[in-house]
């Protein structure tokens, strides 16, 4: 696969005089692909019905003269005003019951079936119109589900359209009622027309409750974009792409994956340490120029696994954002070694957002390619360097050694009862995923429904709230296999299962009971390290003891079941002994230096401000240094 | 009085088939108690009318049977779905008017007449069903109120009942009008019509208006509660009890009281710690498998006072809870210390909560004497301990040395007017509290109304809001008094009185002014320790100065005034002088040891993780050391 | 000018028969205005239209008849109950909608028409009444306009002006569309009648469209105020303020001082400081009892700018307030202090807030120069004192060497888009003013239209919005001139002009691009100090790069530009620099000292708790110490 850049663009924002210099001045950085449309809605359809094709049809004609290939994006996540005045109860409503209404972004409720119309309405007469157009070559539905806490909604609408998602599911009420265990507090409904949503309660909602709804919730983002989706299947034979966001894990992304042909995610590395870093502030301080060096990798592995192999970077920052608490400039390097871990990580395109700095509304301090006064800003040389690198290159994925599950339900279902303040699905499985990054070891993401564990030779599982099919996969994987703490502890209507967890094939153990530690208070484990935040009382094969005397570990070294959250020590020697067993060499690499294996190729990337000698920590390295905020590569 | 223990159970949770086995494994532990029914009116009633008694006769029976005496609890804390359906505006609302809804427990409006109608229907049917069964041998009423802020509410219905209650209070407007001081920023009503709940207003409401709505919205809980005692009154012949939750002042425990005949409070020592503590996190870290060590004992001696000397622990945390930010595990012994404290408190019963832990809803990670797959978690070994080491033991409880008033409306007015972010009413007193303990000394605890004071040593006035019948008592008393800062400085209607505080019989002295200070600010005093948080300039016989030369304590040894809040130094060294002036032996207790005399027995405390050598810091112990999480007691 | 001194007093509060004695107590400690009235509309008019003047006649003829000054005050910001019942409509909405109500003050909206009526009726009577009695000596129009962020409204009577106001200035809508760049994101309008409040969006709104509802918002206050004033202006001949409050920048106040004659404020040091302080808790607690030594002369130098001039004190801090969360005593002298101060800065009168301090309601914890119970209060000798020090004497204000442009709708851009967390505009001028004060110079206010700097030699223009007429005066301005941060980067309409900023006179530079930085991130400078939370890659002659290479300040020695937002030691250096190019003499002054030269006079203000020698510090100073929280002056 060869890897192409690109960038995003808004032709309704610049004269339209400015196009075909853009568009060349794009080639002539070496960009292959603009995306455009997204927001432009009320351009297109200023009022219902009143279609202005024409300047799109230019731009579109510009850009694909020049060489580009355009990928056309749904404009359904900006409705125009008119849009809401014809549909005033559209909007969704936040956990206190308030409105959020017009006047940014995302302005809608995924159950409304009025707005859900309008946005199938506008996609089909946008596919129809560029559909079948040779210089459209994919599209974009919608932009960012989730972002701005949006999946959830408490309108009138999501309670009508949840009421019948659970009759759906569950047929007799009494069905219900024991699957949540409503006679708790008495909580039993007589009909469905009782249930409301999980909000605006005197103490916590039941959980069974909240992870219903969050399924729900799941299922309309899922139908919302499956009717963009079916539409566009019936006009265009090109790829469809949504663009996720970082750290967004309100839906499935895995779902609505399953209708599109090519995943992406938006990725702004600064923007999400400062906004979404569990690390602290110092680790905050130390990569503030150059993000966090697990946290791109992470979700390119994520996406990967979503677009069943398929994946791109939509939005790639180019400077400084501007909705991040601080927003500072990137180290020189860094936006160009984002794309190249992007294509080290099967990235099959990486769009850089945006042309050209936006002189107005919200996003004006959120830099560009180009500056407001179309002066070239840094990364305008970093991304023509990018082209000229990878000219020629074809990267192959592969099948990395590791499987790490990853899985939306679980999230929910933590976020429903994490019983410890610190208890984040997302931050667990993110600190196995940054354990075994630092032993050097590629990974891929794999989805709770995977039936065929036999490509990777380990596979990790930290709290997955049930093991639903995975266990049949299990009973027949030879490979090593690491889980907990968590995992297996629930039904998956979230109580207690009989026998009570793990339920992990080939471990013989229990769970005896579970406690949540102040961030004060970890427990050092016999052989070095410590559990942060959780730790369960265990019994079963005693693989180790915590220094208190109470088995941490249970099972065997092929296939064992952690009782805690390893702190970063023992995360490294439990990961480590468990990839030796599983006859993979490890590394012990060091803060800000990375290493991901691509078919032939291997990728260095250093996150540090600071240069590492190469050889000293990576096996087969070439000689010398690797300079800070670079990246390298060699055959392996 | 010979202590007992019993078990918390909801027969509705599990089959009938292990009904018969459960209740044999509790007697077989040495429980002889065991409470029933809170929560189950949706069992109890599905449906408006539909009455299904046959379960719970079963129930009854299988439990008496097996030599357990129940406690029957109504199920006024969590109405059925139906209910709400019935009187959809029977919910609370909170401050800024969201409905306090459905889907959890305590979601109606103490003010709501049509509500209470229910709630009293529903206990008078229980009433008529089970108040003469001679297995029913205590009742509770309703749970916790107050429990998740639900003492308050800004309903349409507190609103009506407000203004009937003021009108009652006050009648003609105008007395309200100057008690209130409403010409203050033109705040004079000219009818009741016109008053409005003290929220959603612009910056803060009058304090004069808050103290009210607290005594308005006590007088509801009151009143609910009396609605249903009357009831049972006519139908039953035994006790009846309220389960008070710790660390709740939103409503006067000692009115609720007086329509009861025992008291009793769930006791959750980490929960507590966790969510609930002022003492900072290093403190909390150190007890956070023990509970804070004078917290229990301190509502202990509060409810003792509540149930004019008959209380219980109706819920006992046995394991981790499932509610505070982070819920570790009890350390071993703790479950069978703090029944045996209880006791030494002169509990006549402790309840753990609950017998197995619920595999669904809300709570199921807290755990029960069994876990949820009915293995044995390790309360229950604590509780047999407890139950055999207790048989044939008698202790009578007697009076204790020192009294200590505690006074709910103060706990309001100063909630309303705290002038410094620190100044809590309970924080405060608990304070106190604790440097009594830790001189070794016995309290109990003194309501604001007492006419007789002659039966303690020695009497501790702290933050009292106005002195009441408190003066007359005072008048005659003949012991050591120790009150302030704060005490007396305030009318009844919350003004400042003339002439100004602290008004306190036997001490001449004024309050010239008071201020508030950060927490980094304290006042040093001449002889040691200092003041924090509150400071006032007294006038009058001065004991000692403050380093900066202002009088500071006042008044005689025998009866003086504080200026202001000691802090841990300076609370040791004055309420030891004060102590040893009344006649008492004063130790230094260290950290986690405790002691407690009821009537010939000493009980040796002890929640500090290593152990002490008794007989070093208690005059008369017996040799030999006390281990960590242990309890011991001897005849003095 | 001869200062005098005076205070507020509330004769409804107290029995008539004291007003008399309390008048010539007042007299006696050398007081010679009283303000009184502005609170007390529900006793003039207890019913719509029931007028008692009797009560306030006699006030006035016994305050008058002692011989002070009546200061009368319209009642409008505490309307009675009744008013609201007659308007139920007329309270504002907070940002999520819910109502404002009534039980406090200030409980209205700005754009509510009825009310406004209502207002300017109550004003018209009293103007009537009391409009030509020689005994009332100056008026105040309503009571701190925007105190508990009152300026902003989220209402619907908001909301229909809001339409007007942006009618009239846009006409077309395609011109507001335009200006705020509503192509972005689609938020376009096809009339007015589509345009909302920008509260309750889903993520940020357009920072153009809450910038113009700020105007808006603005403009309604100085609507509300014009509308007092102009009745006021046909009835009386007398001086009209209005007293604003301290770190209040909601509204413009230079434009509501247009309508006025006297500018005042309300000075709270200690409160200010515990409320309203960027300094740390270590500066807090250092000056708690002082308050903080350059925040009082700052808004001293504000108030004389927006009073043209003439600016008094109308309520000064005299012991502990009651609203800040905590509330020390001022050290000794320092009621007296502060009076001086204001004084040296200008004021025509100081006036304590207030005589005795009240028994009930809200501020019944707020000091008076007399306590409740009548007995002096330790600032009633120091207000004699500071009446007998100042007999006689004669203070002329003059101009000040430096103007420093203070800008109310930057703070509304800055606030709409900081881009930083700690980016707020109050903070990044007083950051300047301190610096300035630092060097030992006095500064006066100059409003961003200002056409003339002649006056000063040196003019500072920290993160001003846009230019506007003040790039026509710097055209001919030949002093000194330092601006930056952020100083002209965008035009009127919130957008990035073109050429890019700062588009400075006599400047040739661009800010290439800016980013903002955590607390720990800050850029070390070339010649020392840093810049801290702001930076910008300049490009233009260069006059000091940071260490990283990048050119920090640009322009000349004469004219200059900084890329940042400089820490203690780069503002120190860098405006001492400047100082010195325009011919001053600078100094530094050690913490808490302070100094300023009015007319013939230089004032030494000592904040700190112990004293400095002052020969030592400032040239030309007495020789001799001067003692804490002292006041020292003599001619220059």
């Amino acid at each position: 696969m060869k890897p192409e850049l690109g960038v995003c663009y808004y032709p309704e924002h610049w004269p339209e005089a400015q196009w075909a210099d853009d568009a060349a001045q794009m080639v002539e950085t070496g960009l292959s692909w603009v995306r455009i449309g997204e927001f432009a809605w009320s351009r297109i359809e200023p009022n219902e019905g009143d279609l202005r094709w024409d300047w799109l049809d230019r731009a579109v004609e510009t850009l694909g003269a020049a060489g580009l290939k355009v990928v056309m994006g749904t404009p359904t996540a900006t409705p125009p005003r008119w849009v809401c005045e014809k549909h005033p109860d559209m909007f969704a409503l936040d956990e206190q019951g308030h409105v959020r209404g017009f006047g940014s972004r995302r302005h809608y409720c995924f159950s409304h079936d009025g707005y859900r119309a309008e946005a199938v309405r506008i996609t089909r007469l946008m596919g129809e119109r560029y559909g079948a157009d040779p210089r459209v070559a994919a599209w974009q539905i919608d932009n960012e589900y989730g972002c701005h806490d949006t999946v959830v909604s408490y309108s009138d609408a999501a309670r009508t359209a949840f009421r019948n998602w659970l009759s759906e599911k569950y047929g007799q009420i009494d069905a219900l009622n024991t699957a949540w265990g409503n006679i708790f507090w008495s909580m039993e409904y007589r009909h469905y027309g009782e249930v409301f949503l999980p909000n605006l309660t005197v103490t916590e909602p039941n959980p069974s409750h909240v992870l219903d709804f969050m399924r729900f919730s799941s299922d309309q983002v899922v139908a919302f974009n499956r009717a963009q989706a079916d539409v566009l299947r019936e006009l265009t034979d090109t790829p469809l792409i949504h663009n996720y966001m970082g750290r967004t894990v309100e839906f499935d992304h895995f779902a609505v994956g399953e209708d599109l042909d090519i995943a992406s995610w938006d990725s702004y590395p600064l923007g999400f340490l400062e906004d979404r870093s569990d690390r602290g502030e110092d680790w905050k301080r130390r990569f503030a120029r150059a993000g966090d060096p697990d946290f791109q990798a992470f979700h390119h592995d994520i996406y990967r696994a979503v677009g069943k192999g398929r994946w791109w970077i939509m939005e790639q920052q180019p400077g400084p954002v501007n909705w991040a608490p601080h927003n500072p400039d990137p180290a020189a390097g860094m936006p160009r070694l984002w794309a190249w871990e992007a294509f080290a990580h099967g990235a099959e395109a990486v769009l850089y957002f945006r042309w050209r700095q936006a002189p107005m509304a919200q996003e004006q301090l959120h830099a560009g390619l180009l500056r407001p006064d179309s002066v070239a800003a840094p990364a305008l040389a970093e991304a023509a360097q990018v082209a000229s690198e990878m000219a020629g290159m074809e990267i192959e994925t592969g099948t990395a050694p590791i499987g790490l599950v990853f899985d939306y339900e679980s999230a929910w279902a933590w976020k429903a009862q994490p019983q410890g303040a610190e208890f984040d699905y997302f931050r667990l499985v993110f600190d196995f995923y940054r354990g075994l990054r630092r032993l050097g070891l590629s990974v891929d993401i794999v989805p709770r429904d995977c039936t065929d564990l036999s490509p990777w030779k380990m596979v990790v599982v930290p709290g997955l709230l049930h093991w639903g099919g995975l266990s049949d996969a299990l009973a027949t994987y030879e490979g090593v296999v690491v889980a907990g703490p968590r995992t297996g502890s629930k039904t998956a209507d979230m109580q207690i299962p009989l026998p009570m967890g793990p339920n992990m094939n080939g471990v013989e153990a229990t769970v005896a009971r579970v406690e949540s530690l102040r961030g004060d208070m970890s427990v050092p484990l016999a052989e070095g390290g410590a559990y942060q935040f959780w730790r369960e009382v265990l019994e079963g094969d005693t693989l180790e003891l915590s220094e208190d005397g109470i088995p941490a570990r249970v099972g065997s070294a092929q296939r064992q079941y952690l009782g805690g959250w390893p702190d970063d020590d023992a995360m490294h020697r439990i990961l480590g002994q468990a990839a030796e067993k599983a006859g993979l060499e490890v590394l012990d690499l060091p803060e800000g230096l990375r290493i991901r294996d691509a078919g032939q190729w291997r990728f260095a990337i250093n996150y540090a401000d600071h240069d590492w000698k190469l050889g000293k920590h990576i096996t087969g390295a070439p000689t010398g240094r690797i300079a800070p905020h670079d990246v390298s590569w060699w055959l392996r």
